[in-house]
């Protein structure tokens, strides 16, 4: 089967997921990526590169940081913006999917930012452009259900590269609640995909998915084995919801076990970062004093995802 | 009385209503709509003509669908445009529409599109306008109570003449709920104006109102009767509340009866056009292989009403 | 101790508060001010001082007003504005308000304009800019608990001296719920450094705070006799919620001791100004035959309103 985010000649459609993007195809997004960086340190922050493009950031989960993000990739390469949320739109008036979405390719869209609370849909949508001959509209996913965040693992991958440079000589480790997460298995996809030899995933059973194994990563349940020597340490957020349930004891249990603290990091390697895709849980998933301390990279992979959103887009509008 | 919306010299002032607009100032409109539907198709989906105006977009009902297309067509035509959900704002603090309206004018609004649930609400803010020496502010009517929605009917026009050229050897049906309906009275406004020499409307007793014929109308109960040799077939929304109330048995009931299935459309003319105003029920008021097949013209409405809006505006602000 | 909301070199780097306010600083603001309520009144009203900016209106607290003046003003001066209502975002998943802003930094902004419901959230905002050395970065206090809204005092200024010329030789009375008024705080500092050489304030003991002389006012709880002879009556709007509490006996009591009736304003100066803040409660602090009457400047105010809080934006963009 064809890659949908690729074209016939490799070029990046649409933005999906990291699982099965070419390794040539993510390398050109981080190096794209770099001079964008640039144009967020000047005096007047714009590109013209998508002047009288209509961007719809339709989200039909709500998700005000994520929307915040591409809104402002998308005004700074000058694009016309225009938010939906969709939980208070015409669903509710009994519209399916994809007539909204007709609708919205009628008004004159040129992409399409989803955030759904089903795995796939972005999927579908541009499936549904293909087959309706708008092969010219393009879809970034912004997180569906428990599938993907690409662009959070794009701008996760910048900064490993950033600080890091080689991919080939780093041990990775992914800690926390995988079972859930979307950003994580965009981040094991892409750190896979740019030849890091060993990921780790690290966290308790009950938080981790069955299959873990076949993803190509060493699974640790003891967060101080896991962490030992690691270069890059990729925390995920626990979210609230879990530790009400039956999956967790409480959460000072958890931090106990699984909290990054100064202590479990001196495990790292001595010059090792450590990411978070935020918002953080200070003293559940991780310690302020590791949030605020000098390996912490967590507000440069802010800083580096609008760089990496606005090259995805910019890639977009220049592909299509 | 002099009609409210033009100005001395016969020029759109405000778009208020379509009754009583005359035939000129109609064909007007769609003719400098024209150009407008060329610029949706562009590499920069741009034009200058209100370039540092101020468009309030004040919603006093939540309308996700109008007010993206208005504020596409404003922020094509360069306008900064302001979105101001009203239900969640001042009038929750005791202040009048009109000391809200006088504020905004005192900000420097250039325009206003306004929605709200009483009819009247737009033709009152017109008039106040006059009445406090800013003449040079307009309002375009998005909608109010069961009155009107002019653009609504306006870009059926539009799609009307694109189709079928001649407005004056059409016979045109408007099917379904025609009491409730605003879109209703902009159409049958409009068709009559521009000189369609037989108008219909078919829905049960229930839905129409009692008085219908007085609007230059012929009535149909059975829709397989009205339906006969029409031109072109406008299907109106059937809203969910209405099902569950006494107007209605059912929703499949009312398919049965008055949904626009391939069978019935079969019994118009060879080349007959289908519109709906969406969002859509499919399976209610009209049946999914009418919406996606051959005849139905109701995505490139949705596309014409950019282009529609976009002239409307265009207009008055050369006007004022 | 520095005034933190002044560079070394005397220059406006925040707007917290007009406590403190050098008069030099607060003349300078309304001349700037002034060259802007033309901008308002041209063709395009646009100019390109903050082109490229990144303006956040972080409301934790709703005020659609507010908010809408503010981005008026930045889009006026061609800023990118994003508005986020905090109330519905990530603070509800646990994040701290300094994580919060950390995170916004990080995104490139280049000036806030913070609602708070606490009062010192600003300020607190803008030491912690300094702390972590962001200094390039400006606070505009768009009104915080019980504490300040300085914007609104800067509108009330300049109207006072666009109507007045010469603040030394005032009377100036401010009328009504002192006690729970960010803007009556803010008028009152403001007054005082600009030579005002008789403020009075007009309330019920309920409704003025235990130590409201400590502001260099004098203290009226008799309308008619604090009313005569003033040359300016800055009204405060009552909030409702007052009005159900155990501080008020009713609308109607209040309206007949502290509502500005045209009687009551007879005892003013010949030509005195009378201002509200809006939104008004007519009819409970003032009379509607006097908030539509010739002594009411309450309209320019909300646009003299935008030409301020340009003013402040662009000397704050011009300063850091």
């Amino acid at each position: 089967m064809l890659n949908p985010q690729l074209s016939a000649d490799g070029r990046l459609k649409h933005l999906i997921t990291l699982d099965g993007l070419p390794r040539g195809v993510l390398t050109e997004i981080l190096d794209i990526a770099a001079p964008f960086t640039e144009v967020a340190a000047r005096e007047v922050k714009k590109v013209p590169l998508l002047r009288g493009k209509s961007v719809f950031n339709v989200f039909f989960e709500n998700s005000t940081r994520t929307r915040t993000t591409f809104e402002i990739a998308a005004k700074r390469l000058s694009a016309d913006v225009i938010n939906l949320n969709v939980a208070t739109s015409s669903t509710n008036k009994g519209e399916t999917l994809l007539d909204t979405v007709d609708n919205l390719c009628a008004m004159g869209a040129d992409m399409f930012v989803m955030r759904h609370a089903s795995s796939g849909a972005p999927y579908l949508l541009a499936q549904h452009l293909r087959n309706t001959g708008r092969d010219h509209i393009s879809v970034v996913n912004a997180g569906d259900g428990r599938h993907a965040h690409p662009t959070q693992g794009l701008l996760d991958m910048y900064t490993i590269r950033h600080y890091k440079q080689d991919f080939t000589r780093l041990t990775v480790a992914v800690v926390g609640d995988v079972l859930h997460s979307r950003v994580a298995r965009s981040e094991i996809a892409a750190l896979t995909t740019l030849g890091v030899p060993e990921v780790r995933v690290i966290g308790p059973k009950t938080l981790l998915p069955s299959d873990v194994e076949r993803m190509g990563v060493r699974v640790f349940h003891d967060m101080n084995e896991g962490l030992r020597g690691v270069d890059v340490i990729m925390m995920l957020r626990l979210q609230n919801e879990r530790m009400q349930g039956a999956l967790l004891p409480s959460s000072q249990e958890y931090f106990k076990f699984y909290g990054l603290t100064e202590e479990k990091l001196a495990l790292a390697t001595k010059d090792a970062i450590v990411l978070h895709p935020g918002p953080m849980n200070r003293g559940v998933e991780i310690d302020s004093a590791v949030a605020d301390g000098d390996h912490a990279v967590i507000l440069p992979q802010v800083t580096f995802g609008i760089a990496v959103r606005m090259a995805v887009m910019s890639m977009l509008a220049a592909g299509n």
